[in-house]
């Protein structure tokens, strides 16, 4: 069996799909043969050359056409978050598995529609939430299931960039809701709801609170000031499903910081901690042995924390941003084979994507919002 | 001049208190002369043999004696926050300065009563929040005075200890509201507020949620369990008055955290945080310079930083927690002295603890409450 | 124009050429094609599973037969270090470019025959020290050149692991200077001479000393104990030729260290500070600006550090170990395309590989040896 | 009993004296009573100024007449290094007991007189290497002791500061040898050797090199540049009686480096590391439990690492650099009283000082060189 891939995008996360599915097979044994069928982009030249560099057969300036083609099985959408929706629902409707990034969509209305379509379907689906397929990540669940840290009772998380923190950068369609939607809960926040979720369980109810930090930005042609429509940095206060509670907190607007995607998992017996900006250490305390004794662990992640080993047979040598979508991606082929489960699918993808909406109704009608 | 100390408690604050005033007049060359004349402690032979250890000239077991004494120019109250109020109130009554550790009292009214009485007499009066007086929190304030960072726009903070995280501890007075008032956000989260509000300003509103981890604890009786009336954990989210925003969270029940007392300052140029953890350290990001040679700065503290060289005139040498309260005892001898503001006094002191229990406020009837 | 690799081996060096090599197009858009032509081990079955798995177009359990192959432009070598002269000698012989692992060989003789055997056959060389290709370090040299941190004047350097930090380990043949040459050394130090020679230049003179922390194992059968017979750590005080000195010191039986190569270049105006297992950092300090804030900044690395960007256009997403290997493989295919150096070639690993040897004779002979 | 200190010097180390003195029966309550009877410094009237500072009872601009007040059983010694002998041996001549900071004095003959003076007299004494009384030092020997990390193998360990990093500070009496005795070495590398013996025993025979990176300095006067004839840094690779080996360095010149001392002792089955700049940690790693959960751990010192607990009941809450020397005096007190050994007393100071004697003697002369 051979899976065909078609790609639409060639960007940061374009690039990302292409070397993760180039990847993939290389790194693991188990996996189904991928070909790199069709790339595409606009221009068309640009497709081409794009796709003779990632070693695709062909490329399009015409993502239908990719969409319905015979050599196609799995269509990646890394396209911009507003051409998701028609993407994902096209490929759906031909009978393609779907790769999207996240987030899926502007609105959550049109989250569900995605979600309600895959569903219908029974095409394999999955979104582009690549930090919960860290092996640190994936560490921290298995001592939260083996009862490392006893039960989960609170949550913290941070995740911070800097991308607009500079209040010289001009305006841009990113900070008009219309076309960008959320700022970034979208961008940002819906990764931290992804491992909070993935870590303490779906969230039952939350207030928020967010933040508009630069209002205006200059207009790239001189004519004056932007209005930022879409929240700089927002905050929210959950309570879980499984009675714990938590807080989280995002900026696009913190200098400083490139990918501080932060969380602590507070139990009955212990802490783990993490840091993606040190993707490849995992913070554990255990209230264990000598209490003079005791303290956080720095844990580097190996070959004793699958899949890491698949990459390298050596501990602390370190994987990259890179290996979490080879990671992912193989985790999708595996689905498609047949033999594991696709996560997170369109549904699992819609009750983090729920939270960062929940987010936003909180802050706009300082109220609490049950999900 | 020689200002008389009357210290009530010899825990572990009331020794903190004795070490500082001890230390303050070698260390820093500009205070009045103190005299150790009074020490308050039951029973009385406890009192007798750490007032020996401590050097002070005598003892009693009676506090209102103490405050009483023509011999004592300052109180320093230590007890547990039930009787702050009463000796501070009798305190202020015989015309005393008061250095009172924090909380000022078990409620927002019982707080404002004393600072109503401090203000009408004219008395000179100091919190205990100790923190504050950190050479490298200072310097933060410089940094953002100077507009290093630019203007401050987000906020976040967190402090955690691990006192009540084993659920095993039996249950003590601690957990009951009536005895104890709030639990981690009067033990820890008001020491946040006061670095929250010294470095952006006063809050204007907020919402919040707080959380009983450990519902019940088990009496040291063996007859049952007690119920714990007050929060283990807290989280909030703010509006300052100067427009930024932010969020803090506290727990009492978090493994590992023995003094976690973290903030960050985001500006609109740049970014500092603190870790109390790591106490001589600050993290100073600045948007200038070539962008390939930026990141987050680790200064250590030094004499550059004041006033750390009264203590060592070699940087990076570390103070420590006693040495921050010998700066508090100092900076109150100085404004006894005349000559310079005593901060926090009651005033302020108390807007820092109307935040915490808004905070209460919040989480209990479900909205946003303005300070 | 197409180059055809052949490699040799398929363990942790042999997968991680074949995913380099299988990359560094699709990463660079400037790269040649790369065929991969042929893979080698043994038994043939397993070379067959594993040409299927990395993508190669056909396999052989003989590497005579690779080395000689019409499709082969390239010979890899990933196999034990006792394999490394025959195979290059044949390679090189066959007109074949060479990427080989380090160490060249078990002797400085063999290394020097293998050197001497490249440079007159004029095919492209180089010798996997692929620590050095990481962009934090090629940032690190470029602040030294720059100036940014004055002149170099002193080195420190640590590279340590825990592979043999466990005395129950049974002996292997890697504790037979015949069968694996040098200790710790080999398999560890000369990375860290790279560094130091990349950062420094040359070696002039040294003293050293080494040690068997272990003096026998296990043996496997359990027929009593084997003799360890080349160093578990090592240390040396170096004298470079440009005046600076400097000191390292390498232990395979360091517990924790899982990949520990830390480095330190003391400058007249500043210091550079690096720690391989927090790969995607780079310190440093610069004596500079207002003395209150000066500190050692964490660098991130991101797309102001060639060639990260181009792998991921987002600062602070790490790259991982497999990445510094396609940047190898990849400078190695722009050279043989013939528009770039090949380094480090033999000659400049051999003049890495010195410094390793010259630490074993002082040791053994107890006195300075001049480079 | 009440025990008289007479302090001579009142700068750097004279003011740590002081308030050492000062506290440590606060903080300690099984000391004998201290008088601070007397106070030398030149000037008188700053003597005098100081003497009211500090809290001493009188004041003097005679360090001999301090040497043989009747109202002295304690002289505390922390003048220039040039200074100590005269000074010990008079102390000791005159029946009282020493307390000099380090190093001893410039030479190892001057070191070795003062011991044997020492010696014979049958009077107390004490070297000033503070760092060993840190609760975070006397952990790692216990846990050495203990076997937690096995047999101690190997020892790594760095003492850098920046003090003489500037190529532009003007030359000093410091730069000298006569005058100033050892550079580096005699300022921090003692300092490092006194942790080395304390965790690994005695050194047997080192080889080692130092250098001198600034050769030269402007003389204040602007008449020219004078020679620097002591190191600015120097390294040393040791083996120790015990079978260990380990490897030192020390820099003044090393840009950043505010206090930074830290040690590594690998042991057979974990390793201990510490840094100075981060006093109240220290790192553990021990081959423990499930592997996939092993890490180093950062210990923060509290009540489980006495003495902290006598300064503070919470873990977590810092020492500084003058609690150190508090529990030095307050060792010192009880050596006194009789019930402890006075550690280090001359003649371990002695075997400390002879370390940094040999590796400059190594240096000097190329060789190895026996202790």
């Amino acid at each position: 069996m051979s899976i065909g891939l078609g790609l639409i995008g060639t960007g940061f996360m374009g690039k990302a799909h292409a070397l993760a599915y180039r990847a993939a097979g290389a790194v693991f044994g188990d996996l189904p043969q991928v070909r790199l069928a069709l790339l595409c982009d606009t221009p068309r030249d640009k497709a081409d050359a794009m796709a003779r560099q990632f070693g695709f057969e062909a490329a399009t300036d015409e993502w239908r056409e990719l969409a319905a083609s015979p050599d196609v099985d799995i269509v990646s959408i890394t396209t911009p978050n507003a051409l998701h929706k028609e993407m994902a629902l096209a490929a759906i409707a031909a009978g393609k598995h779907v790769h999207c990034e996240k987030p899926m969509a502007l609105t959550l209305e049109d989250a569900r529609e995605m979600e309600a379509a895959a569903r219908r379907s029974g095409v394999r689906t999955i979104i582009g939430y690549n930090y919960i397929h860290n092996p640190a990540f994936a560490h921290a669940r298995r001592l939260i299931e083996e009862g490392v840290v006893g039960r989960p009772v609170h949550f913290r998380g941070i995740v911070d960039e800097d991308y607009q923190a500079d209040p010289d950068l001009p305006w841009t369609w990113r900070a008009k809701r219309a076309d960008a939607g959320l700022g970034a809960l979208g961008d940002l926040g819906c990764h931290l709801v992804s491992m909070a979720v993935g870590l303490m369980g779906p969230v039952e109810s939350l207030v928020a609170d967010t933040q508009i930090i630069h209002q205006t930005r200059p207009l790239g042609d001189g004519s004056g000031r932007g209005t930022v429509e879409n929240e700089d940095a927002a905050s929210a206060i959950l309570r879980f499903h499984g009675g714990a509670q938590g807080a989280l907190s995002t900026s696009r607007s913190a200098w400083g910081r490139k990918n501080k995607l932060d969380f602590e998992v507070h139990g009955t017996k212990g802490m783990i901690a993490f840091s993606q900006e040190r993707m490849n250490e995992l913070q554990l305390y255990v209230n264990d042995g000598p209490r003079s004794q005791q303290g956080f662990r720095t844990i580097l992640t190996g070959p004793e924390h699958p899949p890491y080993g698949a990459f390298c047979p050596a501990p602390g040598h370190q994987l990259g941003f890179g290996d979490l979508k080879t990671i992912e991606a193989a985790s999708f082929l595996r689905a498609i084979a047949g033999d594991a489960p696709n996560h997170p699918d369109f549904t699992a993808a819609l009750s983090f994507e729920a939270v960062i909406h929940a987010i936003d109704v909180s802050a706009r009608e300082g109220r609490r919002v049950n999900l």
